[in-house]
């Protein structure tokens, strides 16, 4: 996408949507801009396959000769979210199929089952020939696979050949139907098994199924995603040599292991729209009206630090909001100044491409209320100026350099994710919740963070957290016996096995040795059934959930009022008996990263920073103007001692820090 | 149904529910009772034909002839809301199909789709038997068609009949497949066609479907809901010439083109349920509850005034309230009084008819909990005598006259809403709480309002109100060019195009010209999220939504505090930038209307006036008795100068009026 | 399952979920914590029937030998509440179908329909093969028959099984079609049916069905449960002579008459789960919290009260919560004591049995997060100590008695559920907390209650209170007649005949001479919308509902502020025309109490009592540690006069109570 250490500008064009002769003024005004990469064709399937047996590239090729020609790099998409009416019709049982029964059809975009092996090969078949026609092309610097995995509720399917496909992968992971059975406990209810024929996707049962059986659909249902990938994947290393092959993530989805499908990539790219993300989050009304203009202060930094670690260091913007979107509950305008502000956030957090969605606004079909760069009249809309003043902090800033390893990681899990949705216990347990309210705590505090999957190797990390994860895979559990930094695990971390069972140590399973304890018992509360304690002489609280622990070989570092252990501690290996308020969570991870040795801030409460190379970022998501003078420690080159609302500053960090 | 300038008292009756030895017991009462009309027969179809080729019509003819033997002019209904089993059985086809592919079946009523033409051909069979029969039988004054179409969310159907209808329906309109693919915009997801019969209906995608789609198939639907009227009505001008043909509409219903339909028909009647209505209505709880014995103060008015301009002046109730009803989430008895206050104010507004639902309370099936005039018992219930003093007021009023033109239009568009409905962008934007809010803003400053259609002539009017219309029609905008009133026009007028297209120059599109503007962006607020304005010294709020209006030749007459505008105008054509609270729409609207040189007055919140020919009604809904000789401006001839909550009080206005 | 006049405490447990070499110590602790009783084998079929055509009944046998060599009296359970794989897979059409046409499939538990022939066939035969191994074997104290008949919305299944036992039932029971035209009124929407072949399932028509349709269907859906019932009880009634058959039913559920089920069983079981039944009733926040670790002061008592009802005094707990449960939205731990108080209260209110489930916390398939007395890890968990405290309570009680009729009865109806469910004309309107609400504030008062079914006789009783029961059936209605304590009729009682109809006369139908009044116009109101009212000094209100009562030979007693009636008596039958809040539903039944001479205690909020034989037990619930000195009538053989909240104390009466 871009050079290591630099970062790109670039946009989302569709040329099929207008008249070819408006083409080269648009690359023209694109590169005016500071805009470098397009990309492009991801939707096109109807115009490079008119019909069955027709095939229509001309078009493209200008398109991309065009773009070329103004020395915009071309990321190039597969066309595969997006398959034909003709083809649809050719192959109807092609069609994930909902948890009703019924199918997901044409209409709009991913109607397509993951399973389906004659779509698998309809996805080669279109690849081949974009790669053979366009793999080569010096303005092709890369390719996208498919679009927004998972969006719309599609990883999971229950049509007939996600049976089938089901069948064989349990086959495949048990070998005999008396394994499958002693592992999910089927006898609970009868529901034992007498060949893998027999066993259905966990669908459509009187009440909840086996959560066994639930847990290796998810898995499964994963696996078929990233299978889908690698046809297309496979196809462009050969075809397309040196280029870089990339998806575009979504926010806080959880229905695919994309550490597995990045197995197959190269850059982990992702769809940024804060103003939309934050309407539909779980948030209190009172946090989404403060930031309903400007974005949650740390959920763009959350995702990029996510999908760096998930792209080994390489991560980008595919789609960056540019204005009001059409598809959250309630859609605002962003204050002047973020459109620049979420650009630059990216690239302080190690970004090599901000993308931006779309060029023009669309004046036709479902996302006409999407705003663009341009206006659908093709005057400028506010975004293109704000773009042109990141393209100029670009230039300012020069070298970006490599983004740093951060000393305090989160081990993000979607397996975890998948258990805990599974059987939450109560209501209001959220996976994404918990992780998310770890990052802003220890990110309020002036941190850079790491985001790591549950195979990433924590040495060399200063502070880690552990959010609960149920079941911990064997590597993980050694990592975290060697690992020396400290170390804070969530509650129902070691919960159950690999087989979703509970381990036969009771929790935390084969962190009982590290931890020095043992779980009895759990317990779910309704909102506001908090259970109090004092930390640090504040008032805290226990909301959602707690545990009964009995303590083996650790220090009870705080209880709770009924006298039970709330906090302990074995060494620097930490565990937390309940889901902490927002008080309680920053008091222990701010005592834990004062154990570790590093060095914290106290931010108001819109105001972040985040360091690449020698270059300190602070922005101001507000609500109010931020005298920033005593958290400089440098001569500014962006920015103002006084930072509005929506304002950056960036400065190079002195020796001392 | 009545004479020009009368109005007469009706009856909803089903003889066929009760021993034939109490008909002529009941006539007699209705014609004691001050009843004059009776509607009956249009849910007999079982009755009527008991099986197959088998007709029996000598029990209706029996009653027709009881009620006529009482003066009692008879409204027949054709009966084809409730075919009977037998009918359904030899077709089974004919049930309208539900979102999810499920037929809509039998058990209730309603069960039919529009599109079927075996239905059509089955209600073509009866509605002739019947207009043989009766069509020119004295006793008979009318026909009612059908009944209530939409009720029970009826109008779009997902049939294989509705499929075929549909294809057909978009070849007369698109001529070729090219075409619809233009005018759709279809190559944004690869959702192009090659031919019609790939065209499915706009349901069962994974995401929402074309907007252009559905729009078209809102518009099938419409048509579907006319033709199946007109198969009725071809057949009664022929066999019953001379009677008044109705259809009896619903409360805020808006699934298909009410117009449309009346232009088949004689006379535009609804069916009034002042307190059911609220009940469901999206009001806030506290003013639920302060009107949830009366009703709201306007809702009736709202739809007299409607129905008086979809039947071209001429409307009525076809079914009025009596007592509790059984279909609101909850049903209060109404405060002593009101059965009658609602008689007279449809009477005000100019109706022809009020006809009570129904004669008996039912002692079995699904309606049992809803009053009537008589209990099931046979003794009269409450309504009964609030129906006889309905009675007594129309003699003190003697001849009412016509209906003057008012002077203030508000222009009502069922297309606006089916395309608001489609992409509301934010969830709290709705059509019908719009409009209302302008009808009772004007109301409550005392004026007399027509409600008119897009293709209305809107000249003589000296204010004229145009709620939210994305795709305003070519012989609209070409009226609004010419009128000479002040006119007030909402956001995102004209922000559409015919085919549910961004207009090339933006919005508002064909009105640019005569508003002097552009709008650029909108966007849409969670509750309570308002843009704050000072109006007229009032602190106010745009909520909901607002727009970013570059002015090209208007005026800016108001600003948000952002100071973007917030109220344009050029000339005569106002605009106003946002969704106004109650305050920001009555201070815009008393200033246009100051412009217009109209009296206004400021009411109670629960007084409100209507004038019929010479006559002036002042109805007093609550919360508290009301003095209103401040008000009178002449001799009362109903009513006192202290008017209780639920009193309704009738001058004759003096000449300086 | 006990002696008369003594009580067993008992367990769940599954040997088939643990290696056979584990029974025998489990044997042995179980008795070792006062158990002696055992209920296996009800989810076993899997394991007795591996596959079609073989049995394997010998670890069955083997494991009741363990049990009954350490003197564990064995209840087994039939299995049929979980068909086998391969059984269900040779009748597929077996499953029940839900509301929208889905089978309710394999993968849990209870995937049966009631009305299928074939499966009630294999229901038999595998009853008959167990019957015939163990029927007789000196072990096994009693039978179970499936399990939680109900569970997961059950009963009523939308099959083509159903449709023709349907058909069949309503041929037996009106004989003609033109009969059930007539009684359900079919002529309404031109419903009527020629055949009884043309008659559906009261689903899926367009709108609400005719509700004597519905309220036939759910009779004969009840009855559907009754017949699979008794074709298992009148195999073991053979092959086990001399055991108890019983069936474990429900919290608050009401889909089936259970009183016609009991008919073929001896003792009525039931399940006790009081937080996680708290958890999922429709109380207040404010309510729920208070009691979120004690559970509810009234709902287990109201249950044991209904169920030794049901049993003609002979009831038991088959499950009682051992800690938290796995199924309800939040799941909290409850305090230190409840699991002994709670079986410490059904022993007072009369339970033969006290049976915790489950022995072992499973740690496999769906219900992992269920506590039971022993950890998985096989360390006993907290319960087991209260378990075994709880014994030594029965040992100090020593000889218990039976259980004396109470002076206080409320009569319960299923048939009055279904009617109210069908048309509740209000959303709030629930029958099961109006029946609930009066019984806590009976019970506030100290009185014992019977809660007993509509054939029950009242005669000897000092106070009835009979809840809203549309339908009134003869036999009752001349028990009331003659009736002698004091009688508080409901509202709504007598509206409705067998057949769903409104009575000639009007409500209360036949009772309108006992109670002297006529009921001519009824409303339901939105929360907080209520019609107030003073009784005996105190403010109070008719929420939800009232009705406009006539009196023609009653005295008024009480009047709404709009000078109504609102509590009328004629002699000793009582009639209250609202929904009364909870001050004045307390103040009327104390007030009738009082006239029938009854002694009342006003206990704190959390404080009840109940006796049994010669004991006097008092819980505290809590909030609030409780001084009972002033309660306590005798010397105190268990608890103290400070009664810590989950506290119990019992003495012997004196002479003098």
């Amino acid at each position: 996408m871009a050079d290591r250490g630099s970062a790109k500008i670039g946009v989302c064009y569709y040329p099929e949507h207008w008249p070819e002769d408006m083409w080269a003024d648009d690359a023209r005004r694109m590169h005016k801009g500071g805009i470098r990469r397009v990309r492009i064709g991801e939707f096109a399937w109807s115009r490079l396959e008119p019909e069955f047996g027709r095939s229509d590239f001309g078009w493209l090729a200008r398109a991309i000769d065009t773009l070329h020609a103004e020395d915009l790099g071309v990321i190039l998409g597969t066309p595969t979210a997006t398959p034909p009416k003709w083809l649809v019709d050719r192959m109807p049982d092609m069609f994930a199929i909902d948890l009703h029964g019924r199918p997901r059809g044409f209409g709009s975009r991913r109607h397509y089952c993951f399973s389906h092996a004659g779509y698998r090969r309809e996805c080669a078949r279109i690849v081949t020939a974009l790669g053979a026609a366009f793999g080569q092309h010096p303005g092709v610097v890369g390719w996208q696979i498919d679009n927004e995995y998972g969006c719309h509720d599609t990883v999971r399917s229950y049509s007939e050949s996600a049976l089938l496909g089901f069948r064989h992968w349990l086959k495949e992971r048990y070998g005999t139907v008396a394994a499958l059975n002693e592992a999910w406990g089927n006898v609970f209810w009868s529901m034992e098994y007498r060949n893998f024929e027999e066993i259905d996707l966990p669908v459509g049962a009187v009440t909840e199924t086996n959560p066994a059986h639930r847990t290796d659909f998810d898995r499964y249902s994963s696996d078929q995603v990233r299978e889908l990938n690698r046809v297309q994947t496979d196809i462009l290393r050969v075809l397309s040599p040196g280029r870089d092959i990339v998806h575009n993530f979504m926010t806080f989805h959880s229905d695919f292991d994309h550490y597995d499908v990045m197995e197959d990539l190269d850059v982990a790219t992702w769809d940024s729209y804060p103003l939309g993300s934050l309407d539909v989050f779980p948030a209190d009304p009172a946090h989404k009206a403060a930031f309903a203009r400007t974005g949650d202060p740390d959920m763009q930094a959350f995702h990029h630090d996510l999908y760096r670690g998930a792209g080994r260091g390489r991560f980008g913007i595919m789609e960056q909001q540019p204005g009001p979107v059409n598809w959250a509950d309630y859609n605002a305008d962003p204050l002047p100044g973020l459109v620049r502000l979420w650009g630059l956030e990216g690239i302080a957090h190690g970004a090599e491409l901000v993308s931006y969605f779309r060029w023009r606004q669309t004046p036709f079909a479902q996302e006409q209320f999407h705003a663009g760069l341009i206006l659908p009249n093709n005057e400028t809309d506010r975004a293109y100026a704000e773009v042109q003043q990141l393209a100029r902090d670009l230039i300012k800033l020069g070298d970006l350099g490599a983004t740093a390893p951060a000393k305090v990681a989160i081990v993000n899990s979607y397996e975890a994710r998948w258990f805990l949705a599974i059987q939450p216990q109560g209501k209001n347990f959220s996976y994404v919740e918990q992780i998310f309210s770890i990052y802003r705590a220890l990110r309020a505090m002036g941190l850079d963070i790491d985001i790591v999957g549950p195979e990433a190797n924590l040495s060399g990390y200063a502070l880690a957290v552990l959010p609960s994860m149920p079941y911990v895979p064997p590597l993980l559990a050694a990592s975290l016996e060697g690992f020396e930094g400290q170390l804070l695990v969530m509650p129902r971390t070691g919960s159950r096995t690999a087989s979703h069972r509970i381990p036969t140590n009771l929790a935390p399973g084969p962190l009982a040795g590290l931890l020095g304890i043992k779980v009895t018992r759990v317990e779910s509360f309704r909102p506001h059934s908090a259970i109090r304690l004092v930390f640090e002489g504040e008032h805290c609280t226990f909301d959602r959930w707690r545990e009964f622990v009995t303590v083996t070989e650790a220090d009870i570092v705080a209880r709770v009022d009924d006298g039970r252990p709330a906090l302990t501690r074995k060494g620097n290996a930490w565990y937390l008996a309940g889901w902490p308020d927002a008080t309680l969570l920053a008091l222990i991870l701010r005592r834990l990263a004062g154990e570790a040795g590093l060095a914290l801030e106290s931010f108001a409460p819109g105001l972040r920073t985040r360091r690449r190379g020698h270059w300190c970022f602070l922005f101001n998501y507000g609500p109010e103007v931020a005298d920033i003078s005593g958290i400089v420690r440098g001569e500014l080159v962006i920015g103002e001692h006084v930072l509005p609302v929506g304002g950056a500053a960036v400065w190079r960090e002195g020796p001392g820090n």
